[in-house]
């Protein structure tokens, strides 16, 4: 036991042979580096001996101005004694040097993002002792300039071209090529060169105290937290600043002393396919560092994976039997400890093993799911912790064909990552020209400032879209999601200028027909075309995704409008359709006209006229998709746009429609004019059009209800449509159009005779909606069911909207004003809040009331947590992000199930 | 005591000279009229007796699909056995009959909006009963015909025209020019036709049985409630539509029998100036009908008033002395009971006084003022009861010139009555002409599709302002009441061709330079100039408006953007600045070409440049509003708009821009599309342009405090600014400008060794903020004040665009969807919800944080109550609102305290 104060004790955690504090479940503590040394300790590996400063002295540390506070101090020099004596050795002892290394570790893998220092505890007296007992004068001085230089660069902030330029000068003067040509007084010399442009640089000297070295390090370590590359890797991987990272000092080990040395980094199974083989490389005579650098060609580890390769070094199984036996069985105790597959770092020092860390390996979706599958076939997982292994969000990468990571890429401008998966083909600007290409067999990518519906046809014949303004969930990406084509949006640097047909970026033009490629999921455009990765769903991602259905609570539905979406949304496990949006029925060519005759006309014998013949079409688009979902729910939206999004923009397009209308091209102007919106998200548009005019909702019940039956008819089963009422703010409005609703279907029963059921229910995307919900839901005709519009909840919720969000969302997300976009994920805080209002006022009147959200966020891991914890019945989402809602339901509910038991 | 089981009795109410179950306050059951007759009749005036059928009934009546229910009638024919008792008569007793009158009456006066039957319960049988009775067939039979008459207008629906025709003809075939030249036996025949043609349209006979007639006129009366005019009176009434009407049953008195008949109408005071001054008119052998309309010339009712009038037909005083002292002393004894001047209608039958209705009277403003303050003289009101009795909304009436009541008009078209206030001037169709017509001299009324930033000096120089669209809280509409100026908005039906500069409306054309007026308070656009009277505020406003000080307890603020404007905001008692709206001053003519060259900078260095030419103009205002406001507090608001709105919009004006910037017209033309945005209200705009440039926050906040140090070494006075940042959703944006603030302030006390005092606020205008207020709130370094601004939390709360809400508005009101314009008057319901969530959650972590409101419904009585209610500091309105406010502050507080009082 040592003397350190208990104050002291609970921000330092010792690990080594002797006395393990931490544990395997202390990451949030000290971090995953920490923790999982600890935890080898703990199983008696030989890890070499070490402290953990915690994430709570990070905090501490940027509360009180980025200094350490003293009690830190007392307890890091009382562990750097343990330490010691773990190794026969005394930090800062001439004879008996310890030397440690120190490093990050945050909560989460930031691979890279944050500093090390390794050798610490050199100076000019130590080299010596450390000489002496190695026996190995080189190795000490080469281990001490390396020191001085890392130090330097990351502690004192001297720039690494002075070291650089020290060493290259005297190997030129000497004639030596390698770093290895240099001996004991060549590093000596270099060494006085080094102190020397530090003092110069740095106004003091080289720092030969090894207790202020230790603080230098810890501090710049921690500081390190809030360099630019760590708060962009945070950022995008949405870790959560607050975190903080811990400070791990470790006993350093060597493997560059020699040929009975190596260092060497191994996965328990292969990262890339799964498969159940050792997989990994080392260096003779090497630091861990040099396996990374790759200068030198690793060796594989295992003689297989060297026959395999073809490779002549011999593999470590060859070289050095016993470690690698003992190696083997290390891995094997990791796997079964941890229960996954291990990312390993080890080092043999003459000839003895150490540990350097272990942590669960990084894998590809594919692997995920076949790693998850086989731990459940060996008894070490159960169901519920292999669904729990896989990503949600990652499966996109399994969904979409992706850029081959091995290809060329050659980057012409960045967008926002708007609908993942690849595409290569010929520019267009024009959806209609999009469409007369693709019927010509070509690829094309539709390339656009901005979409409107108006380019459906376009976007559908793409093989991808970019465009120049917009968010993550403007039209153009939306639509793109849905529709499963990659997307890159808010592409700003690139100029369209569509009289020249052109595209320019950086000073490159790119003419129509010029060849592009989409990465989707990288957000960006690059030239040519780039070579792909075809996506493969293996039986174990169906195995996989069978025991997240058993799992989840929570049903998925998809958002599909045409037939084609709702194959594709059965084939990917919906379990009915929570949105299907009428208007994008409305803009096909053969109906747009009529749709047009019906905006405007003067008065509603003329909107019923070109009603009339709506009907039939849309009649004819209910009945196949319920032809296709059979007795699954089909949720149908009633009209939402404003009326002018189905109007001509362009004054040639105005006279060719006014011409169709039968109508002047002044009255076309002057019904556009009027239906000019200032902010169209704000205006008239969900039922405050059937408010004005009910003939539309007339003849959509209509059109429902003769397809239902029809449908039914047809196919046997039982039809229940379900009919959505947008953009309802009162019970009065919700009353006014659901007696319409009502009236209708009583009226289609009576010309038929048939018997319907369905049910009523409305959007809750209006603030106003979500605190109204229990006066909407009351009673018997109150609403049936509630679907959440996130998307619009969220634009009003945040007074922000999709379109415009771009440059804002990027400026907050570098400020820091919120941590993910949130129309990518849901605002749980503040949108969250009324839609759990919303939840509970409307439950409180009707117990029984089918709940669920249909924005964006229904295919988004996070939102879909939160929509289970809340305990919506549904999530609905576009068809190809079904399955990673299945997954993200799942593991909610195992979650959710987990946490209840942890609090029995 | 009757023998009416209990059920039934509560439904039906008796009134009379043996038995008044209701009494004055019952008003919500009984209606307005039957509760004063019933406190008449308690009074031991001479009513005739009666029955009132409760508003629950017509609630039932209405929840029954229009069906009385069945305990009802018998409550009814129980209470006219009684009635009968109480005037020697039985209902439908041949010899004795009991003739009623069956009238509506709901909470609040709706004069002539539903129905009345008068003579109910005469038939070919009972008309002979009642000739036998009078001895006056003539009497008899003429009351038979105006009966059935009514009946088959009102009950069964027979166009009024085919009674006309019958009366006309049978006057012409017999020579007769007026009605009361027709004898017995005429009318005898001319009932027969009335009856054929009744049975002739409605397919059935005149109904003989007096309980159908009696249960056809109770079922007609309370249909009434829901006749258009009744609805659209509501509507303008802001009456809900769910009070419902009572129906009063009463005995029939005739004021037609004769020279000892008579019938009157008088107010106990005058009703126009308030003047202590008994007032009203008679006519002698002439039933209540007569006197209203109009045929013949009504005499005055005291010899005074016939002296004043120069009228030769003698007063009531003189004709019936006997009778008129009585009247005199009732006259007396109800205004006493009441405590407010009466409106009384009364009928002399045969020498006999009978009191029909006694109810608060109407009046003008300057009345209300003069008759409520007398009665505080006279000892009859508290002071507290003489601020209830005005109506805050009225004193717009005595704020601003109105059209003179008795002027003719020629309505040109019909808009929202936006600002109120009347003014004449030519029509000019723009800003820069306005200014330059009014330099010379001329008034002119700005006519333009909608206004812009860019038009405030044109709304300005204009002396009223007419849109084409946009509601009432457009920019117009708040521009225009903030300004004074009266504002017709969204005149719909009148088409402006800017380019040929004319107006059209229903066909006429006006061109630039015409002249017409606009009445604001009524929506009206008038031909010509029209006759006005101008305000005159006398001494009984002062004296009311002083009591209403002292006994509110919420503060009055304006909102104030010039100098101008708060000395204004000071002459109506405002009690600080609550907004001022810096980029008011950013449009000026001297400041814009800087604040464009601020927009188009390409980077931070280029815009401070810009910014230090503003810095000296923006000092230089507030410096001017904090002379004027003293130690007052002052509120600013940071820049708010979206920066597009400060470039030029017509390319022609962009071209001259572009050059006095120097830069390319391509370039600023750049600019302008980047800037673009779909939804402007939801964009880039508030603290989100201070976010992206905090060098604007920056330049602004040390204007506010180089300005609050000079002004206060001027007037010797402490000047605490309020600096409000606008549009927070996060916490972290208000940090980050709250830092921006604190930095200047800082660096501004070293640079001017003085110290500052000022808080830092923010708007609370989006729904997330008032759910985040705790956070928002919270700490030391949180926001010290809320302002609620409910124009955007009303535009997000509800999903609904002011700009774009007018014709919504509409539809929405006549559909009853709402009551009244949500940005008129607060929507308790969902956006009062987020103010109150708002309020406490900011409380609950600093009690102390003022919190008060500044969106257009600070000057809206019922919003200022709900204000009040939940415990606001204070309310901030434009300045000719004020008054408005301080009242219905004072009536909130005095309403509280009653409610408070009555409860314990």
């Amino acid at each position: 036991m040592t003397t350190t104060d208990t104050k002291a004790r609970r921000s330092v955690y010792l690990f080594g042979p002797r006395r393990t504090d931490g544990s395997a479940d202390m990451k949030e503590l000290l971090g995953g580096k920490g923790a999982n040394l600890a935890a080898m300790a703990a199983l008696g590996l030989p890890v070499p001996p070490g402290c953990t400063i915690t994430t709570d002295v990070c905090t501490a540390f940027y509360d009180n101005g980025r200094r350490l506070p003293d009690t830190v101090r007392a307890g890091v020099l009382a562990a750097l004694d343990e330490i010691g004596k773990d190794v026969g050795a005394v930090f800062g002892d001439p004879d008996r040097p310890l030397l440690v290394s120190v490093r990050s570790g945050a909560r989460a893998s930031m691979p890279g993002m944050m500093d090390t220092i390794l050798n610490l505890g050199l100076n000019d007296r130590t080299v010596e002792g450390l000489a002496a007992r190695s026996g190995n004068a080189r190795f000490a001085y080469d281990s001490y300039r390396r020191f001085i230089q890392m130090y330097a660069d990351v502690v004192l902030g001297v720039d690494h071209s002075h070291f650089e330029d020290i060493l290259e000068n005297h190997k030129n003067l000497n004639g030596f090529s390698l770093d290895t040509d240099l001996e004991a007084d060549d590093w000596r010399t270099v060494i006085a060169e080094y102190k020397a442009v530090i003092e110069a640089e740095n106004g003091a000297p080289f720092p030969q105290d090894t207790a202020e070295q230790i603080w230098g390090a810890v501090t710049a370590v921690f500081g390190s937290w809030q360099n630019a590359r760590a708060i962009t890797y945070r950022r995008l991987h949405d870790i959560p600043d607050a975190w903080g990272t811990a400070v791990t000092i470790q006993a350093m080990v060597f493997g560059n002393m020699g040929s009975t040395s190596a260092t060497g980094v191994a996965f328990t199974r292969n990262p890339s396919t799964g498969a159940n083989e050792l997989y990994g490389e080392f260096l003779v005579n090497a630091q861990g560092e040099d396996v990374v650098a790759g200068i030198r060609t690793p060796q594989p580890l295992t003689e297989i994976a060297r026959q395999e390769a073809g490779e002549t070094a011999p593999s470590l199984e060859a070289l050095m039997p016993t470690v690698f036996g003992e190696l083997r069985g290390i891995f094997d105790s990791l796997e079964r400890g941890y229960r996954d597959m291990q990312d390993i770092e080890f080092t043999i020092q003459e000839g003895k093993l150490w540990m350097l860390q272990t942590r669960s390996g990084k894998r590809t979706t594919a692997a995920a799911f076949k790693i998850a599958v086989d731990l459940v076939a060996e008894g070490v997982l159960t169901r519920e912790e292999a669904v729990m292994r896989v990503e949600p969000s990652a499966l996109d990468q399994l969904l979409h064909p992706t850029i081959d990571p091995d290809a060329e890429k050659h980057v012409v401008a960045t967008g926002l990552p708007a609908s993942p998966g690849a595409a290569s083909g010929e520019i267009v600007f024009d959806s209609d020209e999009a469409e007369a290409l693709k019927s010509q067999g070509r690829e094309v990518i539709l390339v656009r400032i901005e979409t409107s519906p108006e380019d459906i046809h376009g976007m559908h014949a793409a093989a991808g879209i970019l465009t120049t303004r917009g968010g993550m969930t403007s039209h153009a990406a939306v639509v793109a999601r849905g529709m499963g084509r990659p997307c890159v949006c808010g592409a700003s640097a690139l100029k369209i200028d569509m009289a020249a047909g052109t595209m320019t970026a950086g000073g490159e033009v790119f003419r129509k027909g010029d060849l592009i490629t989409l990465d989707g999921a990288a957000g960006q455009v690059l030239k040519g075309t780039v070579a792909m990765r075809q996506p493969e769903l293996s039986g174990d991602f169906a195995t996989i995704m069978g025991w997240a259905d058993a799992l989840r609570t929570m049903g998925v539905r998809a958002n599909a409008d045409t037939p084609t979406d709702a194959a594709t949304a059965l084939s990917f496990g919906a379990e009915g359709i929570g949105l299907c949006r009428t208007e994008h029925m409305f803009f096909e060519e053969s109906r747009i006209l009529a749709v047009r005759e019906m905006i405007c006309s003067a008065d509603e014998a003329g909107r019923r006229k070109a009603l009339a013949k709506i009907l039939p079409m849309q009649r004819s688009d209910f009945e196949q998709l319920f032809e296709i979902m059979g007795e699954r729910p089909v949720t149908i939206r009633l009209l939402d746009p404003p009326l002018h999004e189905f109007l001509p923009h362009e004054a040639r397009e105005a006279a060719v429609v006014a011409k169709a209308l039968g109508i002047t091209p002044e009255k076309l102007k002057a019904r556009i004019t009027e239906l000019h919106e200032f902010n169209p998200m704000l205006g008239f548009r969900g039922c405050r059009l059937a408010i004005r005019y009910p003939e539309i909702t007339e003849m959509q019940a209509r059109a429902i209800f003769e397809a239902a039956i029809a449908a039914a008819r047809k196919t046997g089963k039982a039809v229940t449509p379900e009919v959505m009422i947008p953009l309802v703010a009162y019970r009065a409005e919700y009353d006014l159009l659901a007696n319409v609703i009502r009236d209708t279907a009583r009226t289609v029963e009576a010309e038929t005779g048939a018997k319907l059921t369905y049910l009523i229910g409305t959007m809750i995307e209006l603030p106003r909606a979500a605190l109204k919900a229990a006066e909407i839901a009351s009673g018997e005709t109150g609403a049936e069911f509630f679907s959440f519009g996130t998307n619009d909840l969220t634009q009003t919720c945040l007074g922000l909207s999709r379109d415009d969000a771009a440059p804002i969302l990027a400026s907050y997300q570098e400020k820091q004003i919120f941590e993910v976009d949130p129309f990518v994920s849901i605002d749980v805080d503040g949108v969250g809040e009324l839609v759990s209002i919303g939840t509970e006022r409307g439950r409180s009147v009707k117990p029984s009331l089918k709940i669920g959200i249909c924005g964006e966020h229904g295919g988004d891991p996070r939102s879909v947590a939160f929509c289970h914890e809340i305990g919506l019945d549904y999530v609905s989402c576009s068809p190809f992000r079904v399955p990673v809602a299945r997954l993200a339901a799942a593991q909610a509910a195992i979650q959710k199930g987990m946490s209840a038991r942890d609090k029995d």
